[in-house]
């Protein structure tokens, strides 16, 4: 494991790309998540998810969108400047995610912006584009991140 | 519980509106999420949340869509007609959800579409807003929900 640098708002630039770790996604996993937050037969119950549109069990968007950001946040490039996010846009759900399938999430920085009300923090957006194993976008979303500025001195 | 009439894409009109039933968020819940999902200490440590912009602990802004559609799905309004979804737009995270908040969703309808390619469905556009127990608007997103159209005969 490299040694991540300690980034604030000023570290980020247009153009930045940031590689997660992988991980797989297990029929369990997707099971446990449904059965809380999303309880659809395609994404709790393995033999009704046969008989779905998706013929066989998926992974739930909420599922999918909180994977991708957990694998951008074990990179640590948020590590010393994150104060959370006002909101997501154009999240797109475009394969589904099958138990066994393995997933990445590349990060793109598309614009940064100082906050117009605190001079603390300013904006930066990302686009998080997660794949599975054979390369396919399985999901994207743009994130805008509320990151600290870097401490005068 | 009354019972909850059986709906297809074609019984869905533009200002329809649905209420869920209230959901209490408690600490347990939040860290929880929070650990498998969005480990930042604002939303996995009660101590540390403290010393944060937030000054306490805040539910993660992925559980906050999770719960606001789990609230929504037991409402029974997508159970005759769900087929997933292709995304979500306009995720906005307005005011932060703390433990002992309650929770409850509001859904509209803005928009209906059978679908260009596949005769047995559509995508009807849904405005969720989640309230809390004080009546503020905590989050809002558009979801964009595949539907059946109502079975032939």
């Amino acid at each position: 494991m490299t040694t991540t640098p300690v980034r604030y708002f000023e570290d980020f630039k247009p153009g930045d790309r940031f590689e997660s770790e992988r991980l797989t996604v297990t029929e369990r996993l997707i099971v446990d998540y449904a059965r809380l937050y999303d309880p659809q037969p395609f994404h709790t119950d393995p033999e009704a998810a046969k008989a779905s549109i998706y013929g066989g069990l998926i992974a739930s968007g909420g599922q999918t969108i909180a994977l991708s950001f957990k694998l951008f946040l074990e990179t640590g490039v948020l590590s010393a400047c994150s104060l959370g996010s006002p909101g997501l846009d154009e999240v797109r759900w475009k394969a589904p995610i099958r138990p066994g399938d393995t997933l990445r999430v590349v990060a793109e920085v598309l614009e940064t912006r100082p906050s117009a009300s605190k001079p603390d923090r300013g904006i930066v957006r990302i686009l998080y584009t997660t794949l599975n194993q054979r390369g396919e976008a399985v999901t994207s979303l743009i994130g805008n991140q509320l990151c600290r500025r870097r401490p005068a001195g």
